[in-house]
């Protein structure tokens, strides 16, 4: 039984990293489709919205079939709680990223604004974030965690440097409001995935301290006895 | 123990509608702070979060312990996953709520761009799917809960006519771009509580499907034998 919950929670791991490559991958995508006004690319962002969808349907279904059969304590317990939010946010960064895709359609018809440096940029972040804040899930690395979560700072601070530079814009010449606003809602896009990424770290750092409160429930086989 | 897992239960459901209520008494403050031009009622709706924050802790708490204590089976087990994510979609709704109060505060210093109509109307609408939803949790309405995720469309509309109505305003008097941008974002932050307000139908629409196919586990005494 011990063996069999621990092979499940393991293909739950690798299922919720395989997810969140998923949604990297949609967020490279709709960011280079915008870079390169490529609407071909930005389809191909929307239609993949069904395969993390997928995910996050199969590995809640696993997290339901790991809380109703092994019904797991304290650490365990919360990782696979844990594992149910977390799940949630990235099926939400795939919806933000086929939300730039729809932007990047739009761009696509209209004359280039400006070459995009902030944008490219903040989308890197946010997506190193995302990778980063899977890590400590996965590996229990609440240090590196702490890490993930001051980087959004970065983000903030350059979604509010884009929102002043396209305002620049849209108040020289009332001809780039309309592409200033998609790139400002793009902007949004990426500021709500970092922070969804923040919220994947914060949930580490719960998990973390939870377990240092719990300690004395002694070691992993220790806190199975009741269940077994 | 049964008598005891639904008194706990049952404080789980209050502790969620009572944090419902304070979300939806936010974002009602919010928009009348920004029609009233109120900057003192914007900075209440910012000092509460905390006490939204606190729900969200204190349930969540609540949700472990019951998974941790009474190893809950099939619709019990669904509810309170579900409870864990409709807390957490309840936080975010709060935290947009701020968003949209920290726009009225910069917008309260500057001359009022327009008399709002579309946005009290949104917001009203937002606030009617936020407590229909948590009605259909509680109360396991999954019929009453499909009508919610229906109204998701209205508030898109509304969310589209908004961009659309302040965009020609920016085109004809760039004086005007700074105020609408604020009130574009403003509509973005409400069509996200719609958002969310549909996510928790769709979660109750969940329990109750689930329910359906799992008819064969039994009535609700019955599905708790394995655990008692």
């Amino acid at each position: 039984m011990e063996r069999h919950f621990h092979e499940q929670l393991q293909k739950l791991k690798e299922s919720l990293l395989q997810m969140a490559a998923e949604v990297e991958s949609s967020i490279a995508k709709a960011i280079d489709a915008l870079v390169e006004r490529n609407s071909n690319l930005a389809d191909e962002v929307i239609r993949s919205d069904d395969v993390i969808n997928n995910f996050e349907i199969l590995n809640e279904e696993q997290c339901l079939k790991l809380l109703a059969t092994q019904q797991p304590m304290a650490m365990d317990l919360r990782f696979i709680t844990s594992a149910i939010k977390i799940n949630n946010d990235l099926e939400r960064m795939g919806d933000h990223a086929v939300n730039i895709a729809e932007r990047v359609k739009i761009l696509s018809e209209e004359e280039q604004l400006k070459p995009l440096i902030d944008i490219p940029r903040m989308a890197e972040i946010a997506q190193l974030m995302l990778k980063d804040s899977l890590d400590c899930f996965i590996k229990g690395n609440a240090e590196q965690a702490q890490l993930v979560c001051l980087r959004d700072d970065e983000v903030d601070q350059l979604d509010d440097q884009i929102f002043r530079e396209l305002l620049t814009y849209m108040l020289s010449d009332p001809k780039t409001i309309a592409r200033a606003l998609h790139l400002i809602i793009i902007s949004k896009n990426l500021e709500r995935i970092a922070d969804l990424a923040t919220n994947i770290s914060e949930e580490v750092i719960f998990i973390y301290k939870a377990q240092n409160i719990k300690h004395h429930l002694g070691d992993h086989e220790q806190r199975h006895i009741d269940t077994k």
